[in-house]
């Protein structure tokens, strides 16, 4: 595996790199950025993985979102992947919401998107063998977080592999992508046209036969994307039902943007390492 | 004045705005970012000037500094300016270190840029006209921070208006302009080649004959632009002939990256509002 580190620079005492790689999985390089905690105490530990929305690189959160003073005061180290394959060679879309940057973190089984589309697999196969190894004193103990179509992510990751991961939370999440625009795109294009291929990326489908994991989601009531895309009413029902125990949080006057998600991360940091 | 409101978001529960508007100083339309904490309380509100550095608009620091968590914890507004005149019809030049993008804080005296690149009196003139009717309960007080060619404009605009400036704080800055590329560079691009002009324009000349003002310096010892463009001596040596009590602090490891200034933020605010 050749792994090269591209950008490193001390925040809040710890490091925040940024990594190339051939991805064997998406047969494409790759960047992903990665903080380390200070750690002068030697303690083993924990590592946050954070999943980006639309349009994203691994820059995003890594530049917007001041997580580092929370992951150096938590002594956390935290994934930030990339949202999507990517180069000259792997198919796009002119879309901003399709192909480059918006991967929906899912296996696609369509051509020509299937040769290169496979998130999943490189979220739970290859890019966690490649943290292990750049973690030190990794204790073993993951969590889940992301952003809109990150935060879809974060949730079908979680859901799906509950022994892998100890919480997922989300901020401002796709939580039905089977029933909104953005959802039926991808998911037509990635997937195909039998929506039963669809039901095991959808949130909302996997919550109800999921056993229980501390899920939180922070919605902001000003989201431009909210009514279209973001609504929460059939997850919560679901998950109620499956007896899911939810934190959903509605934050007045909030929008989509990064000020929304620095103004709560702080929230979500300690959620998570209330679990880890 | 015509002044628009472009983006307005919540963030750490005060307001981050961007206005446009058309400068009479500068001749070009301008944007600006504003932050004005919640202010529940209804108390006096200072405002502290943060000038950007090379290639940067008035997004830098609002995007990536994390300076809102700041400023609502210390209820103090936040006015982000420009660093140059913009426009197609604005002098420019092929170099990411001068002509828009890198205004110096200077007033032009060289054709053809003196028409448009008048910052200094944008700074001192202008804008706090338009702060002091945006800032709800504004106090009058003003302190102002700056970042590399932007830690050069808020040395000269407080040294050379100490009874406006309650405080200067300083990342990374170029003190001494006259004497290091970048700022040979600019000074005779817009002021000319005779030196006499640019004393004016030089903390390392100005603090000389400066009466006493709180002023606080952070430095990364890893700064790739260190040795060449920012070294302190000179100005150390000249504020300790005048008595001028300088905070200077050289940080180990961090390099001249918004992780460096987001690192130290939050000393840099309680200086600023330990003046206000």
């Amino acid at each position: 595996m050749t792994l090269t580190l591209v950008e490193t620079a001390i925040a809040f005492g710890g490091e925040q790199r940024k990594y190339r790689h051939d991805s064997a999985v998406l047969q494409c390089e790759m960047t992903f950025s990665l903080y380390l905690p200070s750690n002068q105490a030697g303690k083993k530990i924990p590592l946050i993985w954070w999943l980006s929305g639309l349009t994203c690189t691994d820059d995003n959160f890594s530049q917007k979102s001041g997580f580092q003073r929370l992951a150096d005061h938590y002594q956390v180290a935290v994934m930030i992947p990339d949202t999507s394959p990517r180069g000259k060679d792997v198919p796009d879309d002119e879309g901003w919401d399709l192909g480059q940057g918006a991967g929906f973190y899912v296996n696609a089984t369509q051509a020509p998107w299937s040769t290169n589309y496979q998130m999943y697999d490189y979220l739970t196969e290859e890019l966690p063998a490649i943290a292990a190894q750049l973690v030190p004193n990794f204790s073993g103990k993951e969590s889940v977080m992301g952003h809109s179509m990150g935060g879809h992510g974060a949730l079908v990751l979680g859901l799906r592999n509950p022994a892998r991961f100890n919480a997922i939370s989300a901020f401002a999440p796709i939580l039905n992508p089977m029933q909104v625009p953005w959802g039926v795109k991808a998911f037509t294009t990635y997937l195909g046209a039998d929506t039963n291929a669809w039901k095991s990326w959808d949130a909302t489908e996997l919550i109800k036969e999921t056993t229980s994991l501390p899920i939180l989601i922070t919605q902001g009531s000003k989201d431009g994307f909210y009514e279209k895309q973001l609504k929460e009413t059939t997850f919560l029902k679901n998950a109620e039902e499956a007896r899911n125990n939810i934190q959903y949080q509605m934050k007045e006057g909030y929008d989509h943007s990064y000020f929304f998600i620095s103004t709560f991360l702080e929230e979500h940091f300690a959620f998570h390492l209330s679990h880890l």
